[in-house]
């Protein structure tokens, strides 16, 4: 029929930044998100789930590398013409739930939530429009114990995903930096487009190097493809400053001293430094020090930061699939952010977090085999060699899955050919036959389709048919279950 | 600050139809969704998730009740000017990833998949903008043993969540009304708008009755509310046929034989009736006859199923949470569909599936009393009473923590009054309590929050004394565990 080819048929694809997960990956990640939660949980965190749509305005515009308005975000417009958007985060519907709950909450409130967020930027390598976050949050707690708190929890979490000695948790102070600014001549309200630029040039010291941010400072930097980034256009002295807060290669024993000459007696970073030394303390009273360190080069992209700033690296080197090393980036980041319930109710209620990114802790533990390597066991196959005895291997099927078993029907039309590579393929341990010569004498033939794998191997004509004979064996039909658990035996790790 | 006030701020409040899930419900949810996962996985279905966001015309256009194009979904545009949308279901994806990756599928090949799906509609009461479904699908398998394994999964899931006697799961075939429906001229594409009608009109059964269903085959219906839906527009003689087939009160012990009436010789209406003969006959070998019925009146409001379809409803009454008695309608349902894939590639590709609805079947469990009882301990309190030894505190809760118990630091600021209402809120079984007194002595306290909750009720002088002597108690400071454990041994269900 001609006209059913000029049908237009719609292509079977994905939008660019979207993936389909795999069911490797799944049950990886859901190991993964299983043993967080134990940690989160174990500290006393409480879950919460937020729906992915909230209104436009409630969630804000707070996203790092994103200064136009609406950017960055997927929005679209209710029937009664209100702007919705897709969560690009979970700590900014926290915020509005906290806002909206604030009365009934225990307070101090600790909360976690895992789930995916959407960003609707121009996808890359390692950059996707949509992906999963594992927040925890603490709201309504001012004291820095929250934020070593969180840094603790942090580590914990990496420890229980079998990371001890491959990772460290840095810790800074907003404030210190704020400091700085300040004493440069970049306080006050109309110079803040100017200080997000300065956060986010130090933000990317760890990718551009410190000539990358000293650029970035000044008139601005032309990156490898010619691209050009206008820079925040400070004068040589007040660079100067910045970059030696943060120049790498200074003796990192006492990373306190080394800011507390860089605050330089402003207010706002004395202060900020006198938290750092809180936490730090707190940190070393509880024997943390080796796996949290304070870096005045962690600033945190993101403009509601108001205090401590935290991030998680692996220290472990990651490579690409192809084996070669590439830079991560932070699994775990995080800091306080006193202002983002105030934003709905005028009143200042504190809070800070910790946020891991999924993915990318997914693929640094694989990469480093730390992955539960227990993937699901393939299910035994019942082939269906005679298609009107359908009910009767549908029973075996029932009968092994009733003992704990996993195990399926062939449900398609092939032949016993193609039928045993299909069992190949969901990576049955064995199969259950029976023709119509089992069916006469009450039997069923089980074959083990891991030892029959490596019967071509096998030289020796003895070893061969022994081999051959504990590959393949009838059993009485009533034996059956136990005569599968035998061979699944064989080959538990 | 005057300026401060007039600050427009936004509103802490979600878009109708949305909500936030609290910590009970999430970790009850969970442990439905574990159990439904381990039934599903035992039969060999593997996981596979999709992203959130498709191509609106990969989706296509396949809810129910929705006649107008894009009504009932979420669209918005892509940067490129193409029009992306929220999935509906998690069918729709399913057929995009299956025509994607046909090549490369184990064929048959059985994937679960559970997550969130967005509807624009007007919300209501059971009427969310977001749930979640909870699907299993056989693709590539056109035997009918396919769609009578997914009744017996649907039944075992129910079965597993406790519900045995209290469910049914009913099945019949599309093609027996299609065939019902040719008989009476409404056979041919250019009737396909009017079937559609009549779909939906039977699919009210449940809900409006027989007469209700009457009328919106003829000339339409005007419900409680004064609101008038147009009707089919059918003759006397076309609607009398249709209502034979669903009327009850009839005589359900052999509804074969009621249907073979109906379909009075129809070609597709005999194939299908020897469909539905052949999986009653699967089901009855398998022993599942007194859970799976052969029931007419299914038909399922989805234009796509092409062969059986089947639902399973609760059959036990269930309440509001006023007690009154309400219709809670299908917690499973579904059906065969191999057309999906074919609007992709052509080819026709044979597919069934069955789909829970997460938040209705939970809410039939918590209103049966099925839920897993066994929500999370709160976590044992560190009440914090001198605040320069908070580093103190801390470590107690971390030894806790060490030992598996959860436990948290008190983290605000206020008074030991204020202190053991937050423990109280938190559910704390008891607090750990260190106060000067205690710290010179190397003690601390241990307080049983719930033994010293019956202390008021005692009456008896020697009892109440022993009583409070049980529930509070100093212990030194390196018993701190064992005597925790102790008390959380106490109240251990």
């Amino acid at each position: 029929m001609s006209n059913k080819d000029e049908t237009v048929r719609p292509e079977a694809r994905l939008p660019k930044g979207l993936f389909d997960v795999p069911a490797e990956e799944i049950r990886a990640s859901a190991a993964m998100l299983a043993t967080i939660s134990d940690v989160f949980e174990s500290y006393g965190f409480e879950p919460l789930d937020t729906p992915a749509i909230e209104y436009s305005d409630a969630l804000g515009k707070f996203l790092p590398d994103q200064d136009r308005p609406n950017e960055g975000v997927f929005s679209f417009k209710d029937d009664d013409g209100e702007w919705l958007s897709l969560r690009y985060d979970l700590t900014a519907p926290l915020a509005r739930y906290v806002a909206a709950n604030y009365a009934t909450l225990p307070k101090p409130f600790r909360r976690y939530q895992s789930g995916p967020v959407w960003r609707n930027e121009k996808p890359g390598p390692g950059r996707f429009r949509q992906f999963t976050q594992f927040d925890a949050d603490t709201v309504g707690a001012a004291s820095v114990a929250a934020d070593a708190e969180l840094c603790m929890l942090a580590a914990d979490t990496l420890e229980a995903l079998g990371l001890r000695g491959q990772y460290v948790v840095k810790v800074n102070n907003r404030r210190i930096l704020d400091g700085v600014l300040e004493s440069i001549g970049l306080g006050g309200d109309n110079q803040a487009p100017r200080r997000l630029l300065v956060l986010r040039a130090i933000d990317k010291l760890d990718r551009l190097g410190l000539h990358g941010v000293e650029a970035l400072l000044g008139k601005g930097r032309k990156d490898d493809s010619g691209d050009f980034t206008k820079g925040a256009e400070l004068e040589r002295n007040q660079i100067v400053p910045i970059l030696s807060m943060i120049e790498p290669g200074r003796d990192r024993g006492d990373q306190i001293a080394v800011i507390d000459f860089g605050v330089g007696g402003s207010e706002i970073g004395t202060a900020g430094l006198k938290e750092l030394e809180q936490i730090n303390s707190l940190i070393a009273v509880a024997g943390y020090s080796d796996r949290i360190r304070v870096d005045p080069t962690v600033v945190r992209g993101l403009e509601y930061y108001t205090g401590p700033v935290f991030e998680a690296d692996l220290t472990a080197p990651i490579t690409d699939n192809r084996g070669q090393p590439i830079r991560l980036g932070s699994v775990v980041s995080g800091g306080r952010y006193d202002g983002l319930v105030e934003r709905f109710t005028g009143e200042k209620v504190p809070a800070t977090g910790i946020s891991i990114g999924v993915s990318r802790l997914l693929y640094g533990l694989k990469t480093l085999d730390k992955l539960s390597t227990e993937s699901a066991q393939g299910p035994v196959v019942v082939p269906v060699l005679d298609r009107d005895r359908i009910a009767d291997y549908q029973s075996m099927a029932m009968k092994l899955r009733r003992a704990g078993i996993r195990a399926e029907l062939y449900l398609g039309e092939s032949g016993m050919k193609v039928q045993m590579k299909y069992a190949d393929r969901r990576g049955a341990p064995c199969v259950v036959i029976q023709g119509g010569d089992e069916h006469a004498k009450g039997e069923v033939q089980i074959k083990d389709l891991i030892l029959g794998a490596t019967l071509t191997a096998i030289k020796d004509r003895d070893e061969y048919l022994k081999k051959q004979a504990e590959a393949q064996f009838p059993v009485p039909e009533s034996k059956l279950v136990e005569a599968v658990r035998d061979v699944l035996a064989r080959h538990k790790a």
